[in-house]
């Protein structure tokens, strides 16, 4: 039965019979976190024999002549290039190999874009005003990235299907100050949809009012598949070609999640000439990225058929996680109407939205109870949601069995959250 | 005898005989290149066994408990920041290891006083100037990011003690507009001089206008001695604490050449109130750098002692390219009147003067006949030697047969831009 249907006399009882279970629950000084969008230790080991991929014994010297022990080669090793390409699924020219982190190279993107602006347009430092829109819930570091610079964010509501793409074409198309949009276009952190081809259609042909408007399209969950049959987005470079877009769109990818978080490699996708643009900056900041791990890393996976078969292996570790969660959330709040719930196929998040608009009391009594969620807000620019109702659930980090603690006890804060709000 | 006391009639006899001299080296058609500021690949192999270090049966968990596989850690590791310490001669605690290039780090660091300026400071890029002070001659690439972030660049003559002193006291303590010196300290590019204590102490003691000048200190070559009984710096952090100045210098360092090119870990220190600004912008670009090459270089090097020992196979292996170079010059050149060399007691290069003037002639001829050199200004801030008299001379990238040839010809071509200059 609904909690909304309940009388006042049902609600009370109810309160009562739901905070004497908290305080057991409580007397079990928990101290379980949720809030990691992590591999744990355990998971980390399946990547373990990459460490032996490259030893003082092997040729160091990559197929396009490279001595990946010296300095040089802004754009990534010629089989690195290839290896991310295959793993995005678009063509080695487009691809330059980076060094650990996607989201330095964002960083540095969104950085060049004040600075030095894109493809002799306005430096964004030199305008009154530069927009981004951010599809919500969302990743927390994209926000806090282009928050940092100053930029205006304009929350989009995400869709099973991608971003609400009406909103998203009137705002790009009238408003030259928009001159970017984040997004991860597939198992989106946090809420795990995969954007449709439809979605994706209509991205690659925007008609920006800005020429330097820019699909900040962020690929980190491309071979993150749990199932067998999972979706394959097209390349999005070259649908944006077809569209007559070539330039709008920068793609970003890691091994983070695949090889060593940290320890991985990362990329940039992009037209030709946005890749020009990248390098007559990046020859700047750097001689060259670290080649031995990209070498290490193409040794060991040989090409992105590798890669998936080793994703195959995360998946069959962390399936069970998820089915876990998803298993107690539906046991113990199916039909209550106090909460919704992602069911993603891939990825590292489930997303959670309370009915009742109480997001912050179920994450504080969680916490008081010894349980640690992702901060409320963190999904959404600025830290604020505006409905107060989502909240990010990672169950990667944790062990099956503190999942089901915690899942539990995270159900149970729900259950009384929610109470205590429709007693207000 | 000196060239210029030479009568018409003995110069046009001696151009005649080395251009003869010229025309037989051309026709050897040579192919060397003595631009490269780099190791050789025989070199190298002196750092395979790093790649040794780390395999996947070690322990993967950093002294401070860090798991090196997973996300996390922006300071470095703590056995990092101690070796990295240890090399420069600092404690620990100011220093934050990063990733696998100095040059990177220096490059955000003058991004961020661009986009957000240092400790409250105003963004640079909202000043109508900023100027760097550059000793010349100096490294390329340092000046290169300045001119990519539209600094404009003052010429500091160098001398074997250092910068001229007068000259950055003056102009730091009297322009605001002054932000920062670039500078190395220990075998400077391309001088290969070492900045004396007195120098330091003055640097330390700098009172600048600007509260946000800071000195970016180089310190490229700290452990590159090429001699038993090397310079020893005095730690820079404490110097300039004990002079009143704790947050006037940015220290930098890199494995680059020690470990591998573009394959190492690279290290910022600075005081704590610093690298907290550091920190402050770092934490948005970055989830942490790759902990597990930190890992793998503590692992091999195991202490500052360690480098050293490994220092000394990379000096064995270059002292006698550095010293066949100077023997030569010294043979062709010395008591000529046309040129004047340093004679570097470590570091990767060596520096040319032509007392003539024909610096670009000298390149002409050498490239002509199939030697190539550094560009002729790349020393310089905009690539403009003011009196076209610098030479960069990069001794370790070539063989010690290839480095007698190209050395030889590079004295012909001296003598011959000589001849014609005098004779114009």
């Amino acid at each position: 039965m609904k909690y909304a249907d309940l009388s006042s006399e049902e609600l009370n009882a109810l309160q009562q019979e739901l905070e004497a279970e908290y305080k057991k629950v409580k007397e079990q000084k928990l101290n379980l976190n949720m809030s990691r969008g992590k591999p744990s230790p355990t998971q980390l080991q399946i990547s373990f024999p990459i460490l032996d991929a490259l030893s003082s014994g092997d040729g160091l010297i990559s197929e396009d002549g490279t001595d990946c022990t010296n300095y040089g080669n802004i754009d990534g090793i010629k089989e690195a290039r290839r290896l991310m390409a295959e793993m995005i699924g678009t063509d080695p020219e487009y691809v330059l190999v980076m060094g650990n982190s996607s989201l330095n190279i964002m960083f540095d993107q969104v950085a060049r874009g004040f600075t030095h602006g894109f493809m002799e347009n306005t430096p964004w430092s030199k305008l009154d005003k530069v927009k981004f829109l951010c599809p919500v819930p969302g990743y927390d570091r994209h926000f806090m990235v282009t928050e940092h610079f100053g930029v205006e964010m304009i929350n989009i509501p995400m869709t099973p299907e991608g971003p609400d793409m009406d909103m998203v074409e009137k705002l790009v198309s009238e408003d030259p100050a928009v001159k970017g949009m984040w997004c991860i276009p597939k198992y989106s952190n946090p809420t795990g949809y995969v954007f449709s081809d439809a979605t994706l259609k209509r991205l690659a042909s925007l008609k920006p009012a800005a020429p330097d408007f820019r699909i900040f399209f962020d690929n980190a969950y491309c071979v993150h598949d749990l199932y067998e049959n999972a979706p394959e987005l097209p390349d999005i470079l070259a649908l944006c070609r077809e569209c007559g877009n070539p330039d709008i769109v920068f793609e970003f990818t890691s091994t983070s999640k695949i090889s060593f978080p940290g320890g991985g490699i990362a990329a940039v996708a992009a037209s030709e000439d946005n890749l020009e643009d990248i390098k007559s900056h990046l020859k700047f900041q750097t001689i060259g990225h670290d080649k031995i791990n990209q070498l290490r890393h193409v040794r060991y996976f040989k090409d992105g058929n590798g890669i998936k078969e080793h994703m195959k292996k995360h998946a069959d570790f962390i399936r069970p996680k998820f089915e876990k969660v998803l298993e107690i959330l539906s046991e113990e709040l199916d039909g209550l109407g106090i909460g919704e719930w992602t069911d993603p196929k891939g990825g590292y998040f489930i997303s959670f939205d309370s009915t009742m608009h109480c997001a912050d009391r179920i994450y504080e009594l969680c916490k008081e109870a010894g349980v640690t969620l992702t901060n409320v807000g963190a999904t959404y620019p600025y830290g604020k949601d505006p409905d107060n109702s989502n909240l990010r659930i990672a169950p990667t980090f944790p062990t099956i069995e503190e999942l089901e603690t915690a899942t539990k006890l995270f159900a149970l804060a729900v259950k009384l959250a929610s109470v205590e709000s429709l007693l207000k």
